[in-house]
């Protein structure tokens, strides 16, 4: 089995060279560092993970926590591209990834304990945000380093974050329907104390007030009924579109016109997510794109620069996130105008 | 920090049993390792796993390894729902739960060389079943322990595996349409070389000879035309049903007859999975519900234990898998006869 020495000998450097390289640090130039890692690779050279995390009281697992709702974890395409855009960067940097899951905040908090003390994981990935911050709590007190997927609620200069830019997307989505032709969108939500969906509404209110419109909004929730959706229906003849805060929620207002036999022909929708629901349902959604699996390839290569004095420096001045940018993907949904 | 001692002393024990119990010795009666888990949780007390690690050559992570096939895993609302029963069941046991993924089985199998090199991972849970297995024969290689969610290709007696019976679940999809009164159901798939593709249409093939029938099937793939469908359906007048090798499938079935103008109340569609999909159609999907949180659960059972000695004594006689049942979800797609 090669050693820390053989690797230096054949890239001809010094062992503390190979053993600075191991741990990241930005005293090496990059040019330096492939040329051990194509050293390692050619010797077939394995660090020994166990006795450096013993060494070091931390270990080279990124820990990713899923939010404390299972229904959203199970149906939503999201966090599925979010795990592989993680995974794919970590793997390829030989770093684990480890998943905590938790029917509720405390479940959640209980089994990120159990990787801090037992896998000795110091750095996380947290895929969403909500207005309770119990689990960013327990990670600022136990000093552990995280990267959020999402806007952060309280800290936001401190918090290193990776998001979309959901205001300017609730923003983009309700201008594509006017320049479409459509005159009054309404803004179709589940959840208002979701930071997403309260963010895309505000987008669609700036755009709708730019236009002198009064911004509307309707809730679908899990006990939705069609009379309350005509209800709604029969209250606004004025409108005429919609903008539904995520896929999922697109299909089911979908399925409520049909319900109440409206025409679906006669309604614009554009969603978020661009998921496998917007096209295979029928008429297929225009939907925001919003890269998720980019979402998670940025988280991680930020979590895994955390220690790097380079970064320390940036982090120090102004940077603190990194904007995913939104696009629109035209389908059937909006060509009746 | 607590040390065993003071744990034995608390549970009125000796030291040997509670390290006995951390290892989950099977000498241990239940009834012991829950007094002494309680001791551990009331004097906080946190073994230090790293250095066990270090001590065992083996590690506290299992390993879940996802098929090759990011398309699958970012839409398929599966893989999340067995990742969820996987980590509901490690943490709770003090496990923690890491994922490989990769774009091919090359990928794969670097990622899974590096889990068990770096991370001493042992024990996997492949949540797949291919034709090819080199990623089995890879773990087989390498003396890692492993549980199969799917059905192995070779080696069925000595592989433990968690399944659904697909084949019972094929054949009863089919007779529930003859019982609704149709005559003559299709079944509709994507690719047939996937065990559990194939062992549905097995199922659906034994109950239309039964009948008396021939077995009649249409491939739906991504260049699918609708010029195809049309086809299809005009050689094929008989065809009054659909038996859909899964929800997405089923929907990109309705999508098709829709595109070629026929109303979907003239056919009858069930599908299996029962995901969001087949809730949120139109109309909405009777479905087999397969249980994937139950097959991730039952999953990590079996790999928890699986150094357990009687369930060393159970795998050297008969058991070697976990049969989930699975349940028909009667929705709109099958009412009209």
């Amino acid at each position: 089995m090669a050693t820390i020495k053989d690797v230096a000998h054949e890239a001809g450097v010094s062992p503390s060279t190979v053993s600075r390289t191991l741990h990241d640090s930005s005293l090496i130039s990059q040019e330096t560092k492939a040329k051990i890692w194509r050293a390692m690779k050619k010797l077939n050279y394995s660090p020994n993970f166990a006795a450096q995390n013993l060494a070091n009281n931390t270990s080279n697992i990124i820990g990713i926590i899923l939010p404390p709702d299972e229904e959203s974890v199970a149906n939503n395409p999201f966090f599925g591209q979010i795990l592989q855009g993680i995974t794919s960067v970590c793997n390829q940097q030989a770093y684990m990834v480890s998943i905590a899951t938790g029917k509720d905040n405390a479940e959640l908090i209980e089994n990120v304990q159990m990787m801090m003390e037992r896998g000795r994981v110091k750095r996380f990935i947290v895929t969403f945000s909500q207005q309770s911050d119990d689990v960013l709590e327990y990670l600022d007190r136990n000093n552990a380093e995280y990267v959020l997927i999402g806007e952060p609620i309280k800290n936001i200069a401190e918090t290193l974050y990776v998001n979309n830019d959901n205001v300017a997307a609730g923003n983009d989505a309700t201008e594509y329907l006017f320049d479409k032709g459509y005159h009054y969108p309404v803004y179709v939500y589940e959840n208002l104390e979701e930071i997403v969906q309260k963010d895309r509404f505000s987008g669609y209110s700036h755009a709708m007030e730019r236009k002198g419109k009064t911004p509307l909004n309707y809730q679908i929730k899990k006990d939705h009924t069609k009379e309350k959706l005509q209800e709604f229906i029969d209250q606004h003849p004025e409108a005429d579109s919609m903008v539904a805060c995520d896929d999922i929620i697109g299909v089911a207002l979908q399925n409520g016109l049909l319900a109440i036999h409206q025409n679906l022909d006669d309604y614009g929708i554009i969603s978020f997510n661009n998921s496998l629901f917007a096209r295979s349902t029928h008429p297929s959604l225009t939907s925001v794109e919003i890269f998720p699996i980019s979402l998670g390839m940025e988280a991680a290569v930020l979590i895994l620069n955390i220690d790097d004095q380079d970064f320390t420096r940036l982090r120090s001045t102004n940077f603190s996130h990194v904007v995913i940018p939104h696009k629109i993907i035209e389908r059937e949904s909006t060509k009746n105008n």
